[in-house]
């Protein structure tokens, strides 16, 4: 398989009252995006509420992605634990099942230090055979990666990817620029994207593009393609969207506007709650306007 | 069965190479606190690495102290969860393995807004039949409970005790006036347990009391009797070890402490590391001070 | 002059639209303090708005202060700078004019390391003649001081007074412990100032004091005979007067509630503003309480 | 005057021992930054330790640098403070110096909402007839203007650009797009100042530009006539700079550099201290591979 690229759709999680996964919903949705021309696809990260579901509905979303897929673009599948063994289960699972690579999030609860980080995901990449990309956020961890890290860990040959979702754009930069391309950088939501692209960035991986899937195809290629003037104004119609998902809840967002869409999707998991009637006609004026 | 009060130390989990539990080492350790008085035992706290462990790993350890205590003292367990539906699921299994109440825990990862923390607890609650315990640790979360939500809770049949680990003593003042006693208070080993006691807490659930069940509950049994002298005298005594675990990994002192008095608890759970020898060396110090 | 001790009122500046200080409404607050019984007293603190005030209006109100109280008390004058010459320069003033004593605050805008905000204090203190009290507020500040250093700058001649408004009760409990004395605490509002006492504390540096300085007093002279019972029954009585002040505004606070009491103080100073309304009505309803 | 556009760098504050300006020194440093093409120049910034000043040493400052600069390029002044009336006396001073116009730094003791703060900077604004930049520092201050807060005062005649020292590239998007260019952006150097040229800034304010003031320059022009990559590829040279300033203090580094290069600017004011010879060694080695 080629090297990941291009942009990765944060899957939303769609769950019924009795816990169970919509699987025909959530194959349409998958079904739908490859024909828009995504890139890949990313199940259980933030967007798919990996927080809020347990290891048999983790699993069994990865199962119903990886088999709509069936190959296509690559299934990046989001492996998030606290301790190193449930992460390591997670992603051989996940590997067992198809997944193309996995998006690792290491939650904290006790604070670790650098060196603790550095072995979590060293850990983890050490027991897999598919390529891993390493997740940051610093607003929801209690854990810090350096630069200097983060280039450390670029030389295991799992890890080559980063998925940032600070808002600082200057740390992909400096990442990138000393790395000389060995760790390769997403965009989450927070960055502009076609700014990452710009300064050696491989893609993004964003709830939003669930939403616009074709234009955030067509950003993609006028960024590849060094059209930066088409680029960038594009972007500039799509940044509302990114505005929106960054002040409201992710998922409520997503989930809401996917049911304007005609995907029955469901509401967030409780205790998070689905946006209010003001939120959704602030969302749903945006979509207008994106179609 | 009576109020909760008194001396609850958080349980380590002593989990062997193949993460399974070390049920005679975790079975004697309840005996001896038992025998030095303590008036109930708390596991899968943070002091338990309850972030570390898995469902079935959980579900096990009450299962041990259950059997082990053997109705004796209180069990309270530890339920930890950012999904509703993750938290009843636990707090039924352990109601129904035999635990006296629950102490909740609200793991977050979007932030949450004050109606959806409340209506968490609330929902917990409504499903259980033994008491809940509501714990707070600012540090550590992303939601936020004021005093009036607090308050608000304490009316609900099942929720009249709350365990806070954060440093502000005065709002546990505040909760203890305002509240007329409706909310019971316990102390964490970030306050100074013996004035907690004083303007009207119940007593306190700390991971410190494993290491020093006696001078605990005789300084639980001072304050009770209102001997304050005698009780800050004693507390001066007791403070260091607090000192202590809140610079250090609490559940790496506490570890490596246990095993400096034979229990053979075994390591922190990966990513979390052992003591350095410095470390180590002054937990040393400072248990054969208290000895 | 013997230790400083008991409770020294935080001083409001009460300044005309003209940006002149009323000095006769600022000499008729100091008289009554005193007649009420106040062991000393504080200006320019948080509640004095020092921050708001240029040099010249700082020096005058010292010496309005230094006269009203005549040497019946002592007075503690707040300094507060960014850069070390200009404490000094206001510590020299201060001193000249005849203050008994410092109130040292570091303000800072690039953040210090430990030994940069150890210096800073220790040079300010070198060049006076009359004791240094340090003030740490972690909230408003972007230095630390470690309990290490604070006993580090203890043995510093004219440095034995600590003035911390955290929420951190358990430090000071370390810092009278560990420094066995010779660094002496005060509570600021933020504690439960009679567990501060209890713990070893000599007194409080707070705005309240200002609006029930009998009480106060009343208050301390408990606290100094361990009549703990009686000194909590009445800390319970003041306590919902702290709770205001950390609530809102701390100077808007004072200052609205002086104004009730009939001392023609002003307003806080622009961009702060006046309580609204229904703050006022909170404050007033709080007030008639305690008279 | 046209528009201020393009590279103002912040000058440091070359001080002498005895709290003397250094005239000699800062109108050098001056005219050798015009000879290098820069498009303005500004005193009393952060890298100009504005908060380590008395008021007099600040208007002596601007005064040294008006005289050198001729009415060459324009000169803004920084004006710093807490109360709205010590900032409208700094900005009428420095207007009435020769100041082509503000920045104005709202320094916060106690939070403010937002409603307090848009009324510092209008009435600030309503008092002087040069124009107004706001400066927005999250890091440093605890008072938050919001997207809408800051185009609300951009409708006030004399406010019409903004500075900001986050890292949040994509607020100034949204500033920019929101606004349609009513609120004029520069970047400091904690954003990559060609991205936020390209996303419609209007250049950038920043120490470092002291340091490499001809490349700065140079970068600017690629990024005014649309040449990105040549743009992004001097960007990539000069941003080891930015990287090194945001790691140390950033006064230190910049008068550290100076000397290096010859300007007799002396070191960062007490409390803070000069960059260690390790960080010295760093920044040599840096000057070096740009000069």
């Amino acid at each position: 398989m080629t090297e990941f690229h291009g942009v990765f759709p944060y899957l939303i999680s769609p769950i019924d009252a009795g816990g169970n996964i919509r699987k025909t919903t959530l194959a349409r949705l998958c079904e739908d995006l490859l024909t828009a021309g995504v890139h890949g696809v990313a199940p259980l990260g933030s967007t798919g509420e990996f927080a809020y579901l347990n290891a048999s509905q983790r699993a069994k979303i990865v199962e119903v992605v990886v088999d709509s897929v069936g190959g296509r673009v690559p299934v990046l599948a989001g492996v998030a634990a606290a301790s190193t063994s449930s992460a390591i289960e997670q992603a051989l699972r996940y590997q067992s099942i198809g997944a193309d690579g996995i998006i690792a999030v290491l939650e904290t609860y006790f604070p670790l230090n650098e060196q603790q980080t550095e072995s979590f995901f060293r850990s983890v990449a050490d027991k897999i055979d598919i390529p891993m990309v390493i997740y940051t956020n610093p607003a929801y961890q209690r854990s810090i990666l350096t630069i200097d890290t983060i280039l450390r860990l670029a030389d295991h040959p799992r890890i080559s990817y980063l998925k940032d979702a600070s808002h600082n754009t200057g740390n992909l930069f400096s990442i990138v620029n000393r790395g000389e391309g060995r760790m390769k950088v997403f965009a989450a939501s927070t960055h502009i994207p076609c700014l990452v692209m710009q300064i050696g960035g491989s893609g993004w991986m964003a709830g939003p593009a669930c939403l616009a899937p074709r234009m955030s195809v067509q950003l993609y290629e006028h960024c590849r393609d060094q059209r930066w003037d088409e680029a960038l104004s594009l972007q500039r119609k799509l940044w509302p969207l990114n505005e929106l998902f960054v002040k409201y809840n992710m998922a409520a967002c997503i989930k809401a506007g996917l049911q304007m869409r005609g995907y029955d999707v469901g509401d967030p998991l409780h205790p998070q709650q689905s946006l209010t009637p003001d939120q959704s006609k602030e969302l749903s004026n945006l979509l207008g306007y994106l179609d």
